[in-house]
C-alpha cells in the first residue's frame, strides 16, 4: 500500500502572488509595519492557503477522532482502556474540556468513533445542544503491536477515508477552517513509535509522560516501543506502512481529515503531539502540505518538538497543555480569527488620515 | 509626594484558601490532573485575585490611556506627535487594531484622554457603535524630560486620578476583568526612561526600536534618557517621583487605574513594555500588587523582559507584537475566559462516570 485509499486533488505550495497582497495590505494599515507580529504572518499564511485574502473565519470547527489501542495491555498507561468511550459520552454530554473550550472559541465539534472498543456508544437526540457524534467505526480498537501489526492495510485505508469524508463534509457545509483533535487512551504510544519509525530516532527521545507516567513508566514505554519497532521493522519511506503497523484508527482517520481539508486549501489547526505525529505521516504522502496546517500549541510531550520541527512549524501559543482532544487547536482560533479580522477590519493610513512616518 | 491622591483599599495578599479550593476542584475535572497547563494555573490565579471562585468571565472591558509626550522634540520616535491625535480619531471611528481585537475578544472598549496634544477630540454621537470616548485631558501632552521635568507633581497626581476614576466606573458597571493599554507617540521613550530609573539599568538595556527607530535611532533614544535621568537624578525609592520626572500623562493614569481595579480584586491584564511600566511603579506604591495583575505576552521590545522579571510574572501570550493600545491584553482575554469556563463547566469524574487512573 503506497497510496491512500482516497481520492484527493493533489497539495501545491502556497499561492505566493496572493501572500504579497496580504503583506502589502498589512503594511498600509494604521499601525506600525510588522507590530502585530505573528498575527501579521498568520494573516499573510491564511491567505497564501486560501489563495484569497481571508478577513473572517465565520466556521470553525474542530473534529476529534476517538480509538481504543492494544497496545495498552502492556501497561503503557496509567488509566484504563474504558476510559476513550466513557469520555465519548462526556464529549456527548457537552462535560469535557474540548466541549468547553469549542463553546468558547464559537467552534462547531464533532466527534467521531472511528475506533473505540466495546458496545456502540449511544449517539445523543436531535436537537440536543452537545456536538455532533459520528459512529463509523472500522474496528474496536487497534491489535496489541508489540505482538502483531495494529491495523492491516484495508483497516487502515478505511480509517483514512473515515477522516476524509468527515473533513470533506464540514468543508462542504460552509467549515472555512478544521481544527483536529483525538482521543485514545495509548495513543501517545502509538504516536511516539509512528515519529520514531518515520525520523530513525530511538523511541525514549520522542516518548514522553502521556496521561500522567512517572519516569520508569516512560522508560518501559519506550522500551515497548523499541522492542516493536525492531520486531516489525516498518519501513520509514512508507509512511502508511507505518501508520498500519504501530498508529491507531484515530490516527489513520486524522491522516485523512487533514489531506482532505488541506486539499481543498481549508486551513488545518493541528492539536498536539498526536495529530502532530499524524500530519507527519500525511506529510510523507504530500510533501507541500505543512505550508498548509497551522501548529496551535507547543505541547509538554517531549516529541512534539521533534515533530514541529520536521513540520517546519512554529506553534502558536505555548501554555503547557497535555491533553489532547483538540484542545490547544479550540485555544488557537480566536487569534487566527483575530488575525483574519485585522486584514479585514483595520483602516488604512490612507483611509483614516493618518500622518506615516517622517 | 509618596502616595497618589486617591483613596484605595490596601491591596493585600493573595486568598490562598480560595485558590487551594480552585485546584482541588480542577484534580476532579474530566482530564489527567494539570494536562491544561497554563489554564489551570490562571483559573488559580483568577480565585486567588477575586476571594472565590471564578467560573466565568462575563464583562470583560479594555482601557485605553492616550497621551503626548514632549520628549518627541529630540527626534526619539519616527511618527510625529500629532499621529496620537489622529489614532484616537482612529480608535473613534472603529478602524484601529485594537478596536478590531477588542470586538473579537468580546471587550468592551473605552478610551480615554487624559493627556494628548492639540484641540480637543470630538467624541463620537450618542449610540455610534464605537468605543466609548472619555474627555479627561489633565495637560495638553507632558513637558520635554530632557530639559524640565514631564509633570508637576499636581499634574501627575490628577493624571492617576483619571485612571482610578474610570476604572472604579467600570467595575461600578459590572466589569469583571479589566484589559490596560495606552496610545501616545513618544511613550516608549517615557517608559524605558522609567525602567531605567526604577531599576538602576543603563537606558540602552531597557530601550528599544518603538514604532521602528534604527540601531542609530536607539542609542540616540537611549542617549537621551541617561542625560535625562543625569539631570534630574528621581530617586528611585520614590516611585511617583519618577512618574513625574520622565513620564507621561498616560502612564500616570495607568498607575491609578491598575491600582483601583486591584484594589477592589479585579483581575487586571496588562499589555506590553508601557502598562508594565506603569505597573512596576504601582508595585513600588503596594508590593502585593503584582499578584493581582496578569502579563497578556511578552512584547518584543527589550525593556519588557526587565518589567515582567521585576514583576515576577510569566506572559501568556508570545506572538512578537509591539503594537501597544492594549492589543496584547485583548488577544489574551479569550484563554483567560476559557481558564474560568474550565472550572465553571467541566464534569467531574464522579458526575461523569469516568474510571479514573489506576
Amino acid at each position: 500500500m503506497t497510496t491512500p485509499a482516497i481520492d484527493l486533488p493533489p497539495i501545491g505550495p502556497l499561492d505566493r502572488e496572493t501572500m504579497e497582497a496580504a503583506a502589502r495590505r498589512l503594511d498600509r494599515l494604521t499601525k506600525p509595519p510588522g507590530s502585530l507580529g505573528r498575527l501579521e504572518t498568520l494573516a499573510i499564511e491564511l491567505a497564501g492557503i486560501r489563495g484569497e485574502l481571508v478577513t473572517s473565519i465565520e466556521r470553525p470547527a474542530i473534529a476529534v477522532f476517538a480509538g481504543d489501542h492494544g497496545i495498552t495491555a502492556q501497561g503503557v498507561s496509567p488509566y484504563p482502556s474504558e476510559v476513550t468511550r466513557q469520555m465519548i459520552a462526556n464529549f456527548a454530554s457537552g462535560g469535557a474540556a474540548i466541549n468547553v473550550l469549542s463553546r468558547a472559541a464559537g467552534a462547531e465539534l464533532v466527534v467521531v468513533d472511528v475506533g473505540v472498543a466495546g458496545e456502540p456508544i449511544e449517539t445523543p437526540a436531535e436537537g440536543s445542544d452537545g456536538p455532533r457524534l459520528v459512529a463509523a467505526r472500522v474496528r474496536g480498537g487497534t491489535r496489541d503491536f508489540s505482538v502483531e501489526p495494529a491495523l492491516t492495510d484495508q483497516e487502515t485505508a478505511a480509517a483514512v477515508a473515515v477522516g476524509a469524508r468527515i473533513t470533506g463534509e464540514l468543508v462542504a457545509d460552509g467549515c472555512d477552517l478544521v481544527g483536529v483533535g483525538e482521543m485514545g487512551i495509548g495513543n501517545t504510544t502509538a504516536a511516539s513509535a509512528i515519529v520514531a519509525a518515520l525520523t530513525g530516532r530511538p523511541a525514549i527521545d520522542v516518548t514522553g509522560r502521556g496521561t500522567g507516567l512517572d519516569d520508569a513508566g516512560v522508560r518501559r514505554k519506550a522500551e515497548v516501543i523499541d522492542a516493536a519497532l525492531a520486531r516489525h521493522r516498518p519501513d520509514p519511506g512508507r509512511p502508511l506502512e507505518v501508520l498500519a503497523t504501530v498508529g491507531g484508527l484515530e490516527i489513520a482517520a486524522l491522516v485523512g481529515a487533514i489531506m482532505a481539508a488541506a486539499a481543498v486549501r481549508i486551513p488545518v489547526v493541528l492539536d498536539g503531539f498526536i495529530t502532530g505525529a499524524a500530519a507527519l505521516v500525511a506529510a510523507g504522502l504530500a510533501p507541500e502540505l505543512p505550508s498548509r496546517l497551522i501548529a496551535s500549541h507547543r505541547s509538554a510531550e517531549p516529541g512534539h518538538a521533534v515533530v514541529l520541527t520536521e513540520l517546519g512549524l512554529e506553534p502558536i501559543l505555548d501554555l503547557g497543555l497535555r491533553l489532547g482532544e483538540g484542545s490547544g487547536a479550540a485555544l488557537a482560533i480566536p487569534v487566527i480569527r483575530s488575525a483574519a479580522r485585522i486584514l479585514g477590519e483595520m483602516a488604512t493610513f490612507e483611509s483614516a488620515g493618518i500622518s506615516d512616518r517622517d
